[in-house]
């Protein structure tokens, strides 16, 4: 491609029109007194943040990871960079000895899903966990020096979400004591397989164990598939990437299909079941639970990534407001100059509100982490206990009593639906509080967002999941009816719903924070019991109920919300660390997310008699509003404190200097390789195209 | 780039297992009544449905327009293609002697933006509309020629909606009788400009007329802006394409910038005003009201589309759920086989209530663009009388009275945001509600949202708009409240709010369509006293009700969808085409979207007093999910009624045929051209790609 047609020199010595933009982000900056820095490390700690620092020292100053042209590239070009950059990693961080903390926070900062995503997460993960030391020996060690590059191959063409329907198949022969992997028809194909297209040479197979002709569910087996020298598919598999797709073009999904290949007993991966190659029997799993356990923690990190994931798009928007003007203010006195679009009330109901989100989707997977964490160990201790209950797949009519890690699990289900839908709308919200330039590439979010994309519908899909929270609340409902004391804080609002329901509620949701997360426990509580008396007295069928089991989740998961925040905001050990105007505005903050989610949901907060219509009301006219002129000097400062590097959001609109338009126009014109190109723009011509600027070409006019 | 690696032989025998998608479409078919035939005749005209027939058969056979690569090619390549399209297309054109109505059904068929896009609509009206017979004949002719290649450069990097904040001056000079074309700072770069990247050689540019250092707004004048031969750039003239958009990468969006251009006098199109060139005197708009008229017409075919964009969602993601299955119903007794998707309740909420949607939003834009072309000549009749109504800039304390065209154009830009909203919204909807599968470009959703997307921008961004929408009602709410008749529907419902506030309502919305309808007006009426007295008793500033104006338009273009929806439906001369079970149909899917609305924004209903609590709840557990189970048998026919090609929908997903997995897996296998490179996947090597299939390399392992 030839270069962009260079600018001229009186176009360089152009300015945007008015105040600068770097002169209005200063301006905001001057007016608040939050502590940036108290309230970055209360985020992300020094720890976190001298991390960031240090990796992005390196990064920046390696040509592989310039990022200049991301937005232009093809999807070839795309995923050949990807693949450079991820080789380069791999080399910095041998180099420099890099913990599992520092890739993250490198692939965090470079922003893209890379060719060797899934070898260094699924791959290397499932080998660890469910191989035995001699399959360690033989699979991980390669695996871990990059020999064999792998990926996680579960997800079929005709399946997704119902592990159970694989349609692989993975038959033991005893004859010879190998198994025969096979696609047995078209949707049996593997597809969507991270790392495949391209990149890897051995997959984990996720296969129908059949032995004897008998099934016995899926399980993994480790398959090399393509030659080790040549790169190229071994002999009947057949390999491929999927295509284009919505974001994620840096990755190469792939699709994978086996024709009776033959794999010895040691493939398949035996830490939890395996097949006696001596008597052909199959030996049942040791410890299944420990499996559900990691599905609990990647979807905790979901929820936890959800709020910095929202807060990129944020910190773009709100930045951009308040560089951006427009119109004037219709009551100002002065109507010679525009307002800032970060005045106008219809910009901070849906920047302001989002910019609580962040916080409070932060503290809720911070929370969940905590509470996984301490009880990790009890889980290992009595994983045969806990397993069944944690399974989640037991009759719906039984309850296996106190467990808070039943809770933990059910919850993480919920709230990873919540999250990530919120998480992903939010975001799009944010494009669009942009106007016209939220649409361009260069605005950062618009990419960003179709990276993300897919969070609402892996590690379970965001509507299926919501029945496994519903399931849940019903068993838990049950077993406080039956009396039963409670054991973890669902029962309590349970019990506490019971108790009190034939006196009413009387929360005082504008005058204290505890009444409002009292109102949405009372809320959840309500629609547990108005599910359960549908289910069990009026014996209603599953499906007609999924719709409201949906709401009953997602009011569940807000409830989960608002309490995390408020007890987040509420420990002194904690936020000692923030001065008090600055844990002053975190907790109006909080009332900013609570208040307006509640008149969001309004007609089930009234249903429930959790309020009044009169609260409401107030709530939405006078409460809200008055918040948001209460934030809204903040606004810049509390995006800064999230702390992204320019480099990170590589966003035009969201530079931390404010030199949008800048840089823009820069963008456009110096870096855009259409602009290389000249066109015979006319009908009548045959010639097409001129791909140069030296040359000239006669049109047929 | 090279091809694809061959597909084997085996794989080519494959075939999806178990029932074929072929098989349950054909089953959905057989077991509904539908008559398709008439019911797309009902949408579309027997004469729309052969004019697609006839030109489809046209564009599927020549060669440039073949969709197969339009996933796959990068910004650049598709680009190229869009140009050759449109070349080809207006030589097609000339040769069939194609209607205007011919070419925007090729247009759609077609799918995308193409460069001549804004030369076809934007540059040729406003030559016709504002340029004098002198002008014509200088530039529309040229023009209409495609010798001179147009754009309308109106937006600019730092101003969009705020017209009156251009940047960009043409000074008259009186010495030479010219104008000065200029662009005073960087933020005065016209931007966003379609076809002007690289395809436009002139240029309609507004700019601020300035005479004598005096500034008389915004006017359009004709700018030669590259060379006629060589294509390039003028002299002064600085322009190139803005760079990768979100979508709509298939059109060449540009900036423009000038360095003191002159221009003849001629240049100013100056049919509606213009400067005398021997006085130097301004001579005032004789007409402006028509450029509202066209802004009001252009919104009124946004509507009308918005139910055909998001019909083409709909038609894809209903077929895809009719032949994907998945898990089994918790309840059924057979739990062998899987359950298409379709027959869940979380998929039906979605899918149905936007099928209804589809409808409702096609009978409203149809409603709107009657009573627009009744009202035309009226308008055109007495243009001056009407002129600062329309124009609704002018002061918000008085009202013109009873205008039909007024309300006309308030409502259309109400209802221009809710239709472009919910077809976005409900495009997003559709693409999750396909799974994983959704996130594939195959899946030919994504692509088209993101096309569509920028519809909620232009044409005023939908926030903005609401503002007009809720100016206006204030308006006549004052001018009802005088006493003054009602002359118009929105005059009709506040005088009959304001007669029976005292007794209250009592709408039998689950028995009666028309008390749904009655409900719709209460609940925007109730909105427009209760902003009224915010704004004129209690003196709130305006800004800070702008949140409840948007509310408030919202809930009055619903009750418009409603009520055009309800109309259409019971005007027996129209209707009488369709046999009385496929008409009892659609008022089942006019009942579902008026009551699923209902209960989405039941809070506004109840502090309305326009339904009770138990209505509602009834509505939601109910009669919602009743019309679900008993549209669902004929959801298949419905979205076929649409008629939308395979050839223009291009989506694995949405094929009529059912063939979803061979074609996403043909797709994928045999048309993907990043199956025609090999990595070398070793972090260790220097090597990094080899794009051929037939060499060997050696790794470095």
């Amino acid at each position: 491609m030839p270069p962009a047609a260079p600018t001229p020199e009186w176009v360089k010595k152009l300015k945007p029109s008015g105040i600068q933009g770097s002169e209005l982000l200063a301006a905001e900056r001057a007016k608040s007194n939050v502590d940036v820095d108290a309230l970055s490390r209360f985020i992300h700690t020094q720890e976190g943040l001298d991390r960031k620092a240090r990796i992005l020292k390196l990064l920046e100053h390696e040509k592989v990871f310039d990022k200049s042209q991301n937005y232009f590239a093809g999807r070839v070009d795309r995923f050949e960079t990807a693949l450079a950059r991820a080789k380069k990693l791999r080399q910095i961080a041998v180099h420099h000895n890099w913990t599992q903390e520092d890739k993250i926070v490198a692939n965090d900062l470079i922003s893209e899903p890379g060719p060797y995503g899934l070898h260094e997460s699924m791959f290397l993960i499932t080998l660890r966990d469910q191989g035995t030391p001699e399959q360690h020996e033989k699979f991980l060690k390669k695996a871990e020096a990059y020999e064999y590059i792998g990926c996680y191959a579960q997800t079929e063409l005709g399946h997704g979400s119902n592990v159970r329907g694989l349609e692989t198949t993975a038959t033991w022969n005893a004859d010879d004591k190998t198994f025969i992997i096979n696609s047995p028809s078209l949707t049996a194909s593997k597809w969507w397989i991270g790392s495949l297209g391209r990149t890897a040479n051995h997959a984990v197979v996720m296969a129908q164990l059949i032995i004897n002709g008998r099934p016995y569910g899926p399980h993994p087996f480790v398959v090399q598939i393509r030659d080790m020298k040549t790169h190229k598919p071994l002999e009947n598999i057949h390999i491929g990437d999927i295509g284009p797709k919505f974001g994620y073009n840096t990755m190469d999904n792939g699709f994978l299909l086996f024709n009776k290949v033959k794999v010895p007993h040691v493939s398949m991966l035996a830490r939890f079941s395996r097949v006696d190659p001596e008597t052909s029997r199959y030996l049942r799993p040791a410890s299944p639970s420990l499996i559900y356990g990691t599905l609990t923690w990647v979807r905790s990190t979901i929820v936890m990534q959800a709020g910095a994931v929202l807060a990129r798009g944020v910190t773009i928007a709100t930045r951009y407001a308040a560089v951006r003007r427009q119109f004037q203010d219709r009551d100002a006195k002065d109507q010679s100059s525009e307002t800032q679009v970060l005045n106008y009330t219809t910009v901070q109901i849906r920047l302001l509100t989002l910019l609580a989100t962040t916080f409070a989707l932060h503290f809720t997977g911070r929370g969940m982490m905590k509470l996984y964490e301490a009880n990790q160990k009890k889980m290992s201790a009595d994983a045969g206990k806990v397993g069944s209950a944690k399974r989640g797949a037991g009759p719906e009519e039984t309850h296996s009593g106190s467990d808070l890690l039943a809770d933990l699990h059910a919850t993480s289900c919920g709230l990873k639906s919540l999250a990530s839908s919120t998480a992903v709308d939010g975001l799009e919200v944010c494009r669009r509080a942009c106007g016209g330039h939220g649409y361009s590439s260069f605005s950062g979010i618009g990419p960003w967002y179709a990276d993300y994309l897919p969070t609402a519908t892996w590690e379970g899909d965001n509507y299926m999941l919501t029945q496994q929270v519903a399931r849940y609340l019903l068993k838990t409902a049950r077993s406080v009816l039956k009396g039963n004391e409670p054991t973890n804080d669902t029962m309590a609002i349970l019990r506490n719903f019971l108790d009190k329901s034939d006196m009413g509620a009387a929360f005082d949701i504008l005058g204290k924070d505890e009444d409002l997360v009292a109102a949405f426990a009372w809320r959840s509580a309500f629609l547990t019991f108005e599910a359960l008396k549908h289910r069990d007295e009026q014996k209603r069928s599953w499906n007609s109920l999924l719709v409201d089991f949906y709401r009953l989740s997602r009011a569940h998961s807000q409830y989960m919300v608002v309490k995390n925040f408020y007890e987040a905001l509420n420990q002194p050990d904690v936020t000692g660390s923030l001065d008090p105007d600055t844990l002053n505005l975190m907790h109006k903050l909080f009332r900013l997310y609570a208040l307006h989610t509640l008149e969001s949901e309004a007609s089930e907060f009234y249903t429930s008699s959790a309020v009044t219509v009169r609260q409401i009301m107030l709530a939405r006219t006078t409460a809200v509003m008055k918040l948001l002129e209460e934030i809204r000097p903040h606004a810049v400062r509390l995006v800064d404190a999230w702390a992204f590097p320019d480099w990170q959001m590589d966003s035009s609109l969201g530079r931390y200097d404010g030199k949008v338009y800048e840089d823009m126009f820069y963008r456009a014109s110096e870096q855009n390789p259409l602009n290389g190109i000249v066109v015979d723009p006319y009908p009548s011509s045959e010639v097409l195209f001129k791909e140069n600027h030296s040359q000239e070409f006669k049109s047929k006019l």
